[in-house]
């Protein structure tokens, strides 16, 4: 089945202790789509401005990923240009320029209507439910957030909650949400916000998965040792997590979470190894499930010698 | 097979955001001992004051721990205070006074030399090195350690490095004493400078153990919500480690370290749950087991729905 996927689309300017580079694709949902392709049909939202590259819709274009749903306005694509601290662990916004993305109202075709599995990767919560009223019924909602719209658009935040059935949030997020500082309680009282499942990301820890009572799963993060530009991993994750349900499930089941969670962290590991989406351009599937393996392989314990 | 534990025993004083609680049982070789004892017999090597409760005597009797190997001196026990921060995340030491631990000098009795596993808990390296000259062929050393070590005595420590099998750190440590940010470059570090495995603990986010090569396990935590006192957790752990492979193989392998951090994890994850050694005091093998397999539920990516 096919994944819609709704995000900001950007140029990004972005500025590691090594190198500094412009005019890079970027924004959540060029790394979700491009992360979710390698699983399923991907139907794209999103804008962009005249100044965008005829080559990122090549790009798309070859690897199924429908742009029916991007719509190009005049003016300026949106500009996004950041810079990382020595160890990447942290990085500050230098500078944002919304462009055309400041007046965007997501209009979806006809074509789109009936998707079943949605990813609203990191947008403003007031677009990605006007994408969800747009919709017939999906089956499966992954939604993304962040600490801006925690901050500052809550109600609109919590009037999306109910409507999602996967979470996608860091843990500082989680904390601030919630006000637990534990996150094992920060996740169980975001499903009381809605959400049927919450996922918590904890960065180079690796990631929580929050479900009914005794459904809980926690999941390692790949050891990275070469880390090029940390951008996107976070949108990856959850391009890597919608696009696995879409592609391989008709009804979700905590099973595939778990599963799903794996493949999202595999996906994320592999674009924080080169500046913006340029890994996820020349990844393989049969590289996609080796570092799986690999993953397995590091955290069973019950195995045979 | 029996484990030797060396170690401080104390007499600690802990506050917590909820309470305090004094001349509670504590030290290294204390938590390590208690939590090591379900898996096999432990020979204790500590020292202790004439103002020792007899009544700890008699515990580590009925638990199978052999203290021929604890001296008894005139004057007071090694005495520690410490007082916990609101989220119990971090601590600070109020007071220490090494009283009749000030002039330790660990002397083995004839019977423990030739025990084959040895767990040199938390102390001074140099008073491991000094127990591990007196002993004939361990097959498998543990070692734990602490930044005051790496800070004040790093020659010692770098001494003893070389003679034993698993060095276990935490995070914050690792860091500093190779100076290196990623954990994964970090552990790969020390293992030069002579262990043969590495753990490196991380709190509530679990454990990486590095081997060889290709030998590497990320391990979770158990998904904590009520802790009462975080003291001796990671002596638990080392104990429950050095305990559960004393007690289950001969020659130590990668996979058996892969279970044992597990066991080591459930032990730390029980400990936490109470006061002092409380919790230790009336668990039950049962217990253990059950939570070694919710371990592994909420680990594993690989099951039927």
């Amino acid at each position: 089945m096919s994944v819609l996927i709704l995000g900001s689309i950007a140029l990004d300017t972005v500025k590691t202790p090594i190198e500094e580079r412009s005019d890079l694709l970027g924004g959540s949902a060029s790394y979700a789509a491009a992360a979710a392709s390698f699983f399923s049909p991907v139907k794209l939202v999103g804008i962009v401005g005249s100044d965008f590259p005829q080559s990122e819709f090549d790009f798309w274009r070859g690897r199924k990923i429908d742009i029916e749903g991007v719509q190009r306005a005049e003016g300026k694509t949106f500009r996004w240009s950041g810079e990382y601290s020595w160890d990447l662990n942290t990085r500050e916004t230098r500078s944002v320029a919304l462009n055309v993305f400041e007046n965007f109202q997501p209009k979806l075709p006809a074509s789109y209507r009936k998707t079943d599995f949605v990813l609203l990767a990191n947008i403003a919560p007031s677009l990605q439910s006007h994408v969800l009223d747009q919709m017939e019924r999906p089956r499966f909602v992954v939604a993304d957030t962040m600490d801006l719209w925690i901050e500052t658009t809550r109600s609109d935040l919590d009037t999306l909650l109910p409507r999602v059935d996967l979470l996608i949030l860091n843990d500082s997020e989680a904390r601030e949400m919630t006000k637990e500082t534990s996150l094992i309680k920060a996740g169980r009282a975001i499903r009381k916000f809605g959400p049927r499942y919450v996922a918590i990301k904890k960065g180079e820890h690796g990631a929580l998965l929050f479900g009914d009572q005794n459904e809980f799963f926690s999941c390692g993060a790949y050891p990275l040792e070469d880390i090029h530009d940390p951008t996107g991993a976070g949108d990856t994750f959850a391009g890597g997590i919608a696009g696995y349900l879409a592609g391989t499930v008709s009804r979700v089941h905590f099973t595939d979470l778990r599963k799903a969670m794996i493949y999202g962290s595999v996906l994320a590991s592999f674009a924080v190894e080169d500046f913006s989406l340029d890994r996820l351009r020349n990844l393989s599937m049969a590289e996609i499930e080796q570092r799986y393996e690999t993953f397995k392989l590091m955290s069973q314990f019950e195995v045979s010698a």
